[in-house]
């Protein structure tokens, strides 16, 4: 692998996010192997010396770094990857684009449009390689369905849904704050379940479906006072742990979006689906390797939803992998948008979701914040 | 079975409606034969002799009019059942009350709160037996959800979502208006599928999870202007195609609910869920016979949905039917609603919903409408 | 109703069986409205009064018996109805069809093949209308599956399996035979799961894939000893608790068959799967208005299996029914299947499966059970 | 990383399951940091230098070799892992041993229990830690089912039930032999399905239910002559297509099981089902991160199956992985068994399936396949 070329990546953060886009790393060269980069773990960076030294043990970093600004001043980085909580976003990612860095942050870009715009400024003025990871339009299903809408087999489309449901706050003994509960401090994560899980819903939406021109929204707090994690002490949780919208798009659908991590049952539950004039389409991630489609030009006595099995070789990202009838998992989207990423830096085309892709779900979600707190209908500004 | 007391029945209307309330009449002597009253056919009703005849001779009616006042008028009718469409449901209620007759009303109850009140009026008044065919509650599956939430399994209740998809209207080659398309009709049905499909989630919603305190909806008509049927011209549509709200309950839970015809692929996909702080619950028309239930109380390792056939004769209504692992279809929802309003006249407790509780139902619908046409919250006003 | 023809029924046994029966005569004539003939519910019979009595007001017989042979000497008796226990029907048939009655027979026809041939022979010498309620070919996603087949669409078929499923007797403590238990007692029923549940499987089995040529199965006795309920003393249990049997078909397929009591969590579980060089259709009882199909010709990256809603008018049986997504039951096989055998009388067709082709089923079952008993491959003698 | 204990590979074989095993070793570090072993990948082999070197390249080996016994001679080869056709299983593993290596063998273990017995004799006289990767014991829903049936829930088991079906070789243009499609050559392969895949099925059985004491099969080839790849000519075809058997195991349960190429829609239906007295169990590869259980235990009118995601960390494996919702994929199974042998390696137990464990599985399928061309049960001699 000798004659490959090198792209040297430099990581902060050492949580759930870091290990995954590490995997995705560390995967590509082994089932991409066509492409001309390959990723080198150059150095990993985190507060704390001792996590940090470990997460490059286990990895293979080939260093660590415990000030993010150290690794922007390396000579030996040419990408950062941002995995840290969304209030260090902005600062990191501003930083990076204007030392010349590629830039890969994790979604959502940052807390707020006011945070995000500075950051997508500073991309183009670099004219830095950049992508968020959305990392849901690479599961193979996903991207099918991107196709299949594309390829017009829908017709006009009337109706979008999507969900994101989860259960793991429902308990009031569970703590805010702090390590590995973040999302659940306003001040850190930005906002609750619409930054963390609606803002993958209304990506994926805007991807398959054109631009949402308007929300109304409704969020709830359901446990209202919680011990924060670094304090100690009880506080107030400013997040919203549900939200409800609905809204039109650009092109006439109308679309409702929910998420809450109250809906006892449902782990990851994100959930998609498009009703167009000719056909329906929809996925969820518990069953990810499946894409359901209704076919309006089947024989009429034999209409049906069917239930696709996305491991064949002709399905998209799956000649990477196995052999029809064996799956891949939720890790395998994090490869894909890695080897997207790589192959992009060939052909010179951006690796979508841009910063700017990135910035326009942000507006969605502040529009949804905003309508929610003033009850009314907000615009989102994107048509 | 002479030793029997007569119900005698005179039914109005010989549309789909007609259809499933006679065979719910002929059905619950077999079926119940513990209970007092035995409903007798006396007499049907339709404008069009030749149809109300066929319809008589079909189904075993001893006589038919062409004039519902003449049932009204008859001494030999101890209950008058409304099937016509919509506007004139008001009407004839009022009437068959004061002349103290009993009351039976397919949903919804008419076509406004304005029109819906003094049918109530009338109703306690008179004093009569009444019951309106909301008749969803009566699939086993939604009764055992209703005794489950009741016996407080749940716990704290964060989320109801409810939907009813249907696709049968996307041609835009289908007239509206007149006879099997009156739905269609603004006129005869008061709104599109917001008095036709979310009546009945609002019914389930707030007989499983209390009343609903304010909603905020979208209404859409996808098809502008169709042929109707009477005339022949290209009219205006002025239903509403679809409608979507998210809405507050009393006790501090989120709604979120959709209809629409325009669902491709969907035939009469009603569908409502609870999740609560221990337990959830779904369940869906297109699988009828089944519960699902997810329940946090068993074995960690093994915790997950539950696919419940109702079939086993400990479960609501079943021990009336066949045996374990062979299902009951739509129609028995009707014969159940018969059989509880026959009991209801032996043991002189309301067969609910009651013309009151289908007025509390169409309150919601109305605030629903006042919402999407305002584009604004509005309080139901059952709080 | 009264230009309609009379088919004047006489019925006898009071269990499960007879329920679905009566019903079906009830039903057809509000559901097939065209039909010339007409059932009349003139006689039921049962050996002890007091039931047949009761039974007969539920129904609404016009008079009751309590000697089968009465029902046939009577005048006013079209067709005789068989709804005993298995030991019976041969001696009833036999009688019937001499007196020159039609002959409706519950399934299995008989113990033995050695019974049965004789009632055949009868059945032919008297030239009587007759049927024997094998009901699950009238399941209307099982009629779908005929007309899939029929068609050539599956190409060269390869696999057919099917199973019936179920767990009511794992408990040692339930009793064996008499009142409800016959089941349970070979010399009432002829055998255990073989005739009552694979018999079901082998009929439709050969309706939709041809006969099949020879067997070779095992059969188990989970519980050696129960008590009987008709004597009160431990006895050995001499039914199989449990059949599995491999074949194959005269058309090269093979095929595997499976049925038992003892599967825990399944109450009435009867499947059905073919495998066709095109195409694969499956099946099964617990949701029973759903057919599912794949189909290769399929666009490669969109092939799945299809879960196709059987509500639909063009769809078989179901423009008697009601309205797309709206599902019907276990009863309704027994109702399409009266009024097949009314059509039949209209167009002098047989109406299948006739007692000839009972016949044919009863060779496999009688084969089955050699075969496990023998642990050799035994001919069905079919081919 | 340095202080790590190596195990050098040599791997024999470049094809579908040198790319498994290679992604185990290679994936094992990362996820399971705790272990005392890390692989290094050595060296591979291959007759085709230029593919064995591509494969090398891609993969990160260090070395490739040419010749298997140049793998066996190196003294810094550790561990020799066999991924060849199953004719070179034999004489690779017994000189692997007799060179004092471990061996990690692919699956089946040989052709026939005449070539397997050596291997085991082999194995044992040198003492080295060995394994066969019957890779379905590590999905973690099949070892969670392990752990309750262990744990007695189940109670008496009744019925076993398992299914392999593909649909790949459908098509009588498919030819057979050499390069990938040696599994369809019976020299190469030693059968066909009954090796390839009732092995898989056999080796979970057995594991998860005790032993196999005798079977009645049944074997189908479909498709009598097919082009050889090698040759060019038509040829016979040898193995089986088909095979169905049934079975009695040494505790007292029925097993049936059923495994083709020629199931039409089915791509790898990895399928099991245990039924025991209180309650049952159900798997399936293409829904693999689900297990179904029925729990007679439940409350009565809740009962049902219920669909558990694998996905929290207090089940198998999944504390390695990601977070509650998020899938693994067919690929992780190897990690796992990669993780087992070298958790093995620090413990001293030995990593089943053992080569004595294969050999029972190899003693199965050789029954199956007496049983099938004699028409006649046969003992599997394990009891």
């Amino acid at each position: 692998m000798a004659h490959k070329k090198e792209l040297r990546i430099g990581l902060i953060g050492t949580g759930l996010m870091a290990r995954t886009h590490t995997n995705g790393y560390k995967r590509s060269g082994d089932f991409f192997p066509e492409l001309e980069y390959r990723p080198v773990l150059k150095t990993v960076c985190a507060r704390t010396e001792e996590k940090v030294k470990a997460f490059a043990e286990q990895w293979g970093f080939e260093s660590y770094e415990t000030d993010w600004k150290a690794v922007i001043a390396r000579d030996d980085i040419d990408a950062v990857d941002i995995c840290t909580p969304n209030d260090m976003h902005a600062d990191i990612a501003i930083a990076a684009a204007e030392a010349g860095k590629m830039v890969l942050c994790e979604k959502p870009l940052a807390r707020s449009v006011a945070e995000a715009q500075p950051m997508v400024d500073a991309i183009k003025k670099a004219g830095v390689a950049n992508t968020v990871f959305y990392n849901y339009r690479r599961i193979p299903a996903v991207t099918l369905i991107k196709q299949i809408v594309d390829s017009g087999k829908l017709g006009k489309i009337f109706h979008y849904r999507a969900n994101f449901l989860q259960d793991w706050t429902i308990s009031p003994e569970l703590p805010q704050g702090g390590e590995a509960l973040w999302r659940l401090d306003a001040e850190a994560a930005g906002s609750g379940v619409t930054g963390d899980l609606l803002a993958h819903c209304i990506d994926s939406a805007m991807w398959l479906n054109g631009v949402i021109k308007d929300v109304s929204a409704v969020t709830e707090t359901f446990i209202k006072e919680r011990v924060h994690q670094g304090t100690g002490e009880v506080q107030k949780v400013t997040i919203d742990d549900a939200c409800i919208f609905h809204c039109h798009f650009e092109n006439g659908a109308l679309g409702v979006f929910e998420a809450t991590r109250y809906a006892r049952g449902h782990k990851a539950l994100n959930t998609l689906e498009i009703n167009g004039e000719h056909a329906s389409l929809r996925w969820d991630l518990h069953d990810m390797n499946y894409l359901e489609m209704y076919d309006h030009a089947d024989d009429a006595i034999v209409r049906g939803w069917k239930r696709i099995l996305i491991t064949d070789s002709d399905q998209p990202y799956m000649d990477k992998w196995w052999i029809p009838g064996t799956s891949i998992g939720y890790e395998h989207s994090f490869v894909h948008q890695v080897a997207d990423f790589l192959k992009s830096l060939e052909t010179g085309e951006p690796c979508e979701p841009s910063f700017e892709n990135a910035l326009m779900t942000q507006k969605v979600c502040e529009a949804v914040i905003n309508s929610a707190n003033s009850k009314s209908w907000k615009d989102t500004g994107l048509v």
